[in-house]
């Protein structure tokens, strides 16, 4: 295999410590690897050319230990990020695995749990800027409810508001560089959750105290399961400036979150995905949060964590030969794509209103029969993601 | 049948032109009805007790008329109106149907296209401020793409954008007071629509000139083609202050658009959406955007369009009185819900950092016990939907 | 509330050990409720007036139990049986919990864990047929892949057939009255099942050796995560003669396995479910196969295992007022319902091409004049549901 | 590009009349190219490569036509493809596009219409056997409800069953090579559509009076509409002998039918379902059945027929290299597949029923631990998929 697909730290890829870590315990089934120190993980990711890792607290330190545990597990961990030259550039909170999460964190019903969840947050944050993070995700698995009357949607919004603009306050005061990234999700683990796309996140962001604080996440994954367009969503993010973190995997259509590694799931999707960040400029990791099968042991765990790169850097290049194909870009124009970024009326409304042309005069039949041309387009594009160009 | 399932003008029902007027054309299968006259429509609705009906500038005045035959069409309309009380509130543009807007309106790739959609939008917004709208719907169902190259969404967000914010100059330098509501969809006719959901759509107008001028018309179906919480949506919308238009229908499950009458689909989520809707206080009109199903003549056409009224009458009985049963209100508390609205940290960040109980000594084991008697209340839900109690 | 929802054992309500019993761990989160002890579910559950409960052999005796557990627990299990007289008319196998099925059981690609399924399987039938049981359900829910090589599904089906063909000789050479039940899902926990909805079950059947062994068991939730249609799907397994076993449940869209209370999701097709249940006089057990919400603890478990019962009845109550009902009747008259149970040739193939009626004569435009009025048929059905009517 | 990607008739590539003639009308807009003549479609197709065409009765003869107009019609295109050397290896009828099917064809409530589709049918069958076709497809689309009172599915089921029955009578009193497949689809045009998927169909076919007369004629996209795996289903059909036909095309999930053409939606699925049918010798037509997008005008449509044929060759090529990959070999054997094809108790029940191994001193914990290894096997597909390797 050419050796041209063999990542670096620079390519700043980066893997949750919950994702190689993950022991395969399903809804209908129960662990089928054993759990991973998370040195370990460190030091393997670093050996495959990954740039970093990233945690929800419970992955660094179990949930319920003690100072002296914590102090020594977070030791550890930052000994080996020393060694290897890995970073951590994002963190995150396990706001979801305790029974005391069944019905949210910073919307459960239960004040008390919205009080302590913000307080474990806010703890993790403290660990977070101490490793040097730039961004903390907002995962809100369990904000949502299976029926009606569970969970009044719009005091929830108000709770989730205050619980970002109190976690604004604080990173504000404290003076951490950290910004959040909330990542949204449909459904699963509750029947309906709360900012279900990029798009209900995107909306929320603008009603806070500190919009500029707060951008997404989204997971490649987490916007399929709504059938939704993943490069579509991400443009969005990109256009509202908005795009701090991504989550990578694969994902076969609408059914439960498969967290397939990057490559598998929608191939077209992901060829698009990765034409899209490259030539929008996004600068931030490429995180993968996915799972290896559980059917596979510790080799099968390696091999798709190296593959989660391999595949992205080999759509890199793919699409980086699309952009450059002279016959693509003549197809491009074909299709009147750079007609799009002409403004519509550059000359004012105005002028747009007492243009004969473009309506008294405009003969529709006519403009309707130019074809768009796309089906070549997309042949191209096709072609050159199975190299045959 | 009780007599309190009748509607009344002050109900404010309304319904598209184009909903009874649907003349059963799909894309196995030509029309099984008659075209139907506007006049006709307007009388049999107001007959059966609505407010008023809306329209597409196509739906009253053929595409490509005469200035005299649109001068005819719209005396006649408005004496059909003057005649029987009915209103207006509501009207939109057709940029789906004749095929220059194959590749989309607002955004269509070609220039041209985007002015003249422009203009023909313009002059329909004309004639709704006339007839005394309030709201003007933009259903951009042609903006999208089939595949990943056809469209850069990026570019085509700049220009959906460069639109609304000339249709807002427009309307304010004439002085109307029509304000504009985008409709949300994700994909039919395109493969991918852009402004998919409603998060979308509220995310997007924060980056409008004008943002006050434009909020979401959502519809049940639309949402439901995603499998996302239409409630949810909704109480999201009304949270940021966006609802300004509503269109109610059916929908059973992510399928093609079926726009049933309102009542049939998920009845689960018709109930809680009437619950939402009044107990919120949304004052717009409940409007109707549905097709009676093609296997029925003229006689399941008025039916049909009956129901939907009928069937929100029911549920607006149905769900106050759920809201006003003390057993309702008990299992609310049990479940919690009073907590909701109660702020997390009222006493500031300060204070909650400073408080033991919210962490320190907090024992989420006891917590997670606590059951949240969910179950309960979505039973009762249930049985008042259903009538047995 | 109406005594008449009462369930008695003559309903024929049975409830699996694991529903009752879940303790609410799922893919993000840790049990949220303590064990039960099976004794303690079959009194209850007859309490509430159930008839039985199933079971899979893990639910009752722990994996890896020694010989002496097992009796004790089966003794413990059939004194509870017998002092509350509840039935046991089915059971199971766990085949997917112990990661050695982590690739399935009857088709996994390792001979030895085939071989061991077969066995776990025969020993758990010995146990069923000595509890009386006359259904046996078979949920292959490892039986399928994620990825496309790692299954060579033509191979898969081969080793499928030759399990139940061995089951079949195995009960028929012990003179068991048992009866097999194939239980189809889609999806969930592997990537893709095998026979992944009741008609892929259906077709396999008849490749068996002993075909008329062996029907289906299918579940609502099940089929309604590939968006099929449940009422028609079990329509479908009666017309076959094959529907030997039935699990109820609810759930709300294509999205993860919900498993919520019958009663819950999908209103409308529970209500036709039970119609056609009802008046297809299908005689088997009324199983319920859900999982009481994580976020209650034991008075939802309880509560939500009533309401199965009772929504069951309440919707029986409601189809057999539909039936009843003369405006219905004439309504089924006027959609020309008894026309479809009247042969189209009863007069034979010649007769039918020698009718210049039928085809020379026939104008098909007069004939599609005719309304279906399925607008008001419809509407005659939600009112039943709703008890408006 | 490579020349060995060009097709010849050879390759058994056929294309409907409908695909390359749909002129662009859907849902929501009108037509957007002119109407083709078939001539013309046989003569370019027949240029590309093609092997045939096929065709609807009312593709080549208006419907409504004069018998006159119809030899006319008919002797044009015999002429063409006399001229050409291509071949009608399938042809089917139109039962949903006039309005008399609305309610369906062969379960139609009005008796008359069952008769008359019956007769439609029928005459198309004669066409079809003088020219030489081999098989004739039965897509029932309308065949189905929106509403659950208006069909008797089970008395719909007799219906369907009657009309396959008598065709099977005709065609073998009139001597005809040919066969039937009937094809699945589970929605769209109606709600909700008889045998949705392959499964039901073939599960249908067994209870047909000449069972061995029918089989399937699978298309991608309609199994993709309700979630499914496409190979996975093509593989049942082939395990049960019943592949008769098959529709190629391209669809992006769960949403309306998209007819894209083929290689374009699920790649991954297309390159599984190409070497399944190559491995498995599948001998029948390669028929596309597609839908050139309607934003092209007759360059989009050439282009994508073109490639609807080009990409079934590519994938074929890559396909034929992964099986020939001696580390893909290796890999299936570490994956244990070959393990999968040897019967798991070739000694009979007896033998395993006496063999400890098989149970009593089986250690399930050490067998779990062994890894399936499946990221490999897949990483090796997807590079060859991609051309990689």
């Amino acid at each position: 295999m050419p050796d041209r697909f063999i990542p670096v730290p620079e390519d700043r890829f980066t893997f949750g410590l919950w994702t190689v870590g993950w022991q395969g315990a399903d809804p209908f089934g129960t662990a089928t690897r054993p759990a991973l120190d998370p040195v370990e993980s460190v030091e393997r990711l670093a050996a495959l050319g990954a740039h970093g890792v990233t945690f929800h607290d419970d992955d660094l330190i179990s949930f319920g230990s003690s100072a002296a545990e914590r102090e020594t597990a977070v030791k550890r961990f930052r000994s080996a990020l020393d060694r290897t030259g890995m970073k951590v550039p994002m963190a995150t909170t396990n706001l979801f695995t305790h029974p005391v999460f069944k019905d949210g964190a910073f919307t459960a019903n239960d004040r008390d749990v919205r009080r302590y969840a913000l307080r474990k947050t806010i703890r993790n944050i403290d660990l977070a800027a101490e490793l040097g993070a730039e961004v903390y995700v907002a995962w809100g698995g369990r904000e949502g409810a299976e029926s009606g009357a569970a969970k009044d949607v719009r005091a929830a919004l108000d709770r989730l508001k205050e619980a970002f603009d109190l976690l604004g306050q604080y990173v504000t005061e404290q003076g951490y560089a950290l910004r959040f990234a909330v990542e949204p999700k449909p459904n699963e683990p509750r029947g309906d959750i709360l900012l279900p796309t990029i798009g209900h996140a995107l909306a929320f962001i603008e009603r806070l105290e500190r919009p500029a604080l707060v951008g997404v996440n989204p997971e490649v994954g987490h916007e399929q399961m709504a059938g939704l367009n993943f490069p579509h969503g991400i443009a969005q993010a990109l256009w509202a400036g908005k795009l701090f973190h991504i989550d990578l995997n694969g994902q076969s259509g609408i059914k439960y979150d498969q967290d397939l590694r990057f490559g598998a799931g929608d191939l077209r999707q992901a060829f698009w995905l990765v034409d899209l960040l490259e030539s929008a400029g996004y600068d931030g990791p490429r995180h993968f949060d996915f799972k290896p099968v559980r059917t596979d042991g510790a080799d099968g765990v390696w091999e798709s964590a190296k593959n989660c790169m391999r595949n992205y850097l080999i759509l890199k290049e793919r699409a980086a030969a699309f952009r450059a194909d002279p016959e693509v870009r003549e197809a491009l124009r074909a299709s009147r794509l750079p007609d799009l970024s002409r403004p519509t009326a550059e000359d004012g409304l105005a002028a747009l209103l007492a243009d004969p042309s473009a309506y008294e005069t405009f003969d529709p039949t006519a403009a309707a029969a130019r074809s768009m041309s796309f089906e070549r387009l997309d042949q191209l594009a096709l072609e050159h993601l199975l190299g045959t160009r």
